[in-house]
């Protein structure tokens, strides 16, 4: 078996955590720490109060699943998902900001926050932007230097690079892909794997193969160290444990990366 | 001399700074830095965005000011001045997280976060509501345990040393005093001390001989290991100043308490 | 049949509704509107993004559902359930400001907001704390004036009558009474009724009898012109579209009182 | 005199007012008002809480000056000044709640709201951006269709003008032009004219004359029938006391355009 047989091996699944707020939940975060290996656990920007953080921090740490802080725009009303143009420093402040709130919570429940990864339009700017890119870099250094989660090939992971922190690239079994080997738009139809089949068989190409089959058929490859799993809509914790079943049964060690 | 005396020859020097928020400024930050000896600074709750604590943080290591974090209801609109029930739960969650944050820019500054001060309506809600006083205590402890600067003879303090914090008392020289020592409430004719000469008399008299004049005219003892000056109004860096001269002019070593 | 006996014949059926904020759902508001007479819409300051409030407020318009303002205090971390000391001037102003949001949405959708009723620890203070009483009754007609829906016994019906507002009592079938004729406080055993049978029950006998079994065992007296059904629990819908029916079964009107 | 003298030699002064909140301050508000005939009212979501928009309000009927919504992103982090990818059904919702809740104050005043002008990065925004500028005006039909206010050429007035509403230009005395009479960047150095006297006679050319030099050293024409004065830096009520005394000197008539 190869070296790179061998990296390819194993695989992370990371999912969002915790986005709920005050009265309101969104996921089914028990489910999910009982499937994933990596919990972004959402920081309070776009979703994730205080006691939640904590609840959140306590059981993925009593479950030996590793604790990363999603961080956001500032942006409750549109959970994260409406782009901001934040001037650079204050987007930096920012990210640092909810990195250490998290991190008061991974810490008190034993553990520690380790690695960063942008949630909703941050994330999707931060692919192309690169000044928004070194922002969430700059506030991620601000914050002691932590692994940066993302799009293989983003700015945001290039920027990463640059500063010398871990640049760990991410991969989605339930999103179509271009022959470039990079996301299908939202907007476009198509864009998103509804069936449940599809998105493991798609898990398990991702992950073992280093490939998937782009939505004008070509095969492409798409390095990811991590799958993220959606955990948002009713069947999503069920889909992702068979996800992770299959994985399993491919013969992938699913464990974090971080 | 004595060893009590040698004790109360040192005063700390507190003020609450970065309570702007965005384009809002309030306190002026700069001139306050070169006066007080800790800084209680604002963690985005009742006031302080993630920039200017970062700011604040910075100027504050710059200069060897103290750093403490000032943590407060959730409460933008009134400031934190608005008495809230927090549950218990929720309330030490708030707290942690406050902490937490701030302790990024603590450290980014090559500082850390020394100590924990309540605001507002919280500060004085812990004078006397045990469940809230430990519910602070709580989220200190979350956080890591730090000192707990607050009133003497508050439930605040009790539970700090109940809970093995180090609980450290501070005096208001622009405040009237009751004939038991406590404060005279901001609702009664005369609890703020405007006069300046009269001001300035107090803090030497509260920080060298442990004594202040009641409103009713006894002199009653108080203990305090730190003054609280108020930075919050026109001229109030410039009182500030004097009030320090004027401590150091009588003999008294005017060094933060962390 | 007696004036008296007629006058209860009419019971109006209220509950909270577009309970969400952006990405989060609580009520299921289609559902309710099936059932309800008149709709607590949330005004966004512990609930209720203006989106969620025009959507509402186009259902209610359409079903023929009065709208009504529910206004809170301002906390979406604490879904308004935290009892807050706001200054009788500044809660006057932020239950007027809650009620014109509103009503813009109301008037979009050819009808007009009918009646104000807060929600939470708002509601709950205003049982008995004349200052915070007054000031929601001094908000509602800096909005011109409109009824008022509240606990019969309440300073805050107290308040909108002595201001010649419409005060308008109401009931709950599924919270336990006391001999005076009072709600359990939710602190105690009991305060709430789980069984659907029972709930069912006691919506006809507050209807039609204005009685109710208190927790004690006594029949006591409870003057309601509306009765709340919940709508933020799975299965309450369904248990408000019961009570409807078995209202109408026992011979009452169900119709709005506005 | 041509009527299209006449026409010139009218002109509105609009300034944004109101746009502290809670603790904070930030426009000279009593001293603005004794100035401008158009008060742009910060409706609380990038400055303006209910408290200050209701004193606000009673100001400006007092003085007879004209009440506008100045609706703003969801930003009190940002000051509005952050441009955000807001859905249009959500931008147009948000506009028209900050419209109705800004009425309910004017109403109590004894006034109206009798236009709207956006705010910061909303109004830049919709300066090209021909969805966001829809979206706005979309939500000002829905509050029931004001006046908007905004600048020349923009897809703003553009699409109220398409939409029936009186679309009114404004121009800005203390910012500098292009060629095309469009303004200058703020990036760009000299976008802000700084000398007083310089602001004054660009006040009289534009209101006078519909013209001003723009920075390459040509005449352009203009087209204002308000120009906004600003009222956020020390000095900025004096200098706006000064242009309307010289506009008057000159011969205009300073009066709402509403």
């Amino acid at each position: 078996m190869t070296q790179s047989a061998v990296a390819r091996a194993r695989i992370d699944l990371n999912a969002d955590l915790g986005e709920g707020f005050g009265r309101w939940r969104l996921t089914d975060d028990e489910a999910l720490l009982a499937v994933v290996t990596s919990a972004n656990v959402a920081c309070g920007f776009h979703a994730g109060d205080p006691a939640t953080m904590r609840r959140v921090c306590d059981l993925a740490a009593e479950r030996g699943v590793v604790i990363g802080a999603q961080v956001s725009y500032r942006d409750l009303a549109g959970f994260g998902r409406r782009t901001m143009d934040v001037p650079p420093d204050e987007l930096a402040a920012e990210v640092a900001y909810q990195i250490g709130a998290l991190e008061v919570f991974a810490r008190a429940a034993g553990a520690a926050v380790a690695y960063v990864k942008p949630h909703g339009a941050l994330y999707n700017r931060a692919v192309q932007d690169a000044e928004q890119a070194e922002a969430v870099v700059a506030g991620v250094r601000m914050a002691g230097g932590l692994p940066v989660l993302g799009l293989p090939g983003s700015r945001l992971l290039a920027a990463a690079e640059r500063a010398g922190l871990a640049a760990v690239p991410e991969a989605f079994a339930d999103r179509a892909y271009t022959a470039a080997g990079t996301l299908v738009s939202r907007r476009e139809p198509g864009a998103v794997v509804d069936d449940a089949d599809a998105v493991v068989a798609r898990a398990v190409a991702l992950a073992r193969d280093g490939r998937v089959t782009a939505s004008t058929g070509e095969e492409v490859a798409v390095a990811a160290r991590s799958l993220c799993v959606h955990g948002d809509t009713p069947g999503a914790a069920l889909l992702a444990a068979r996800v992770r079943r299959e994985l399993e049964d491919a013969g992938l060690r699913v464990e974090a990366f971080a």
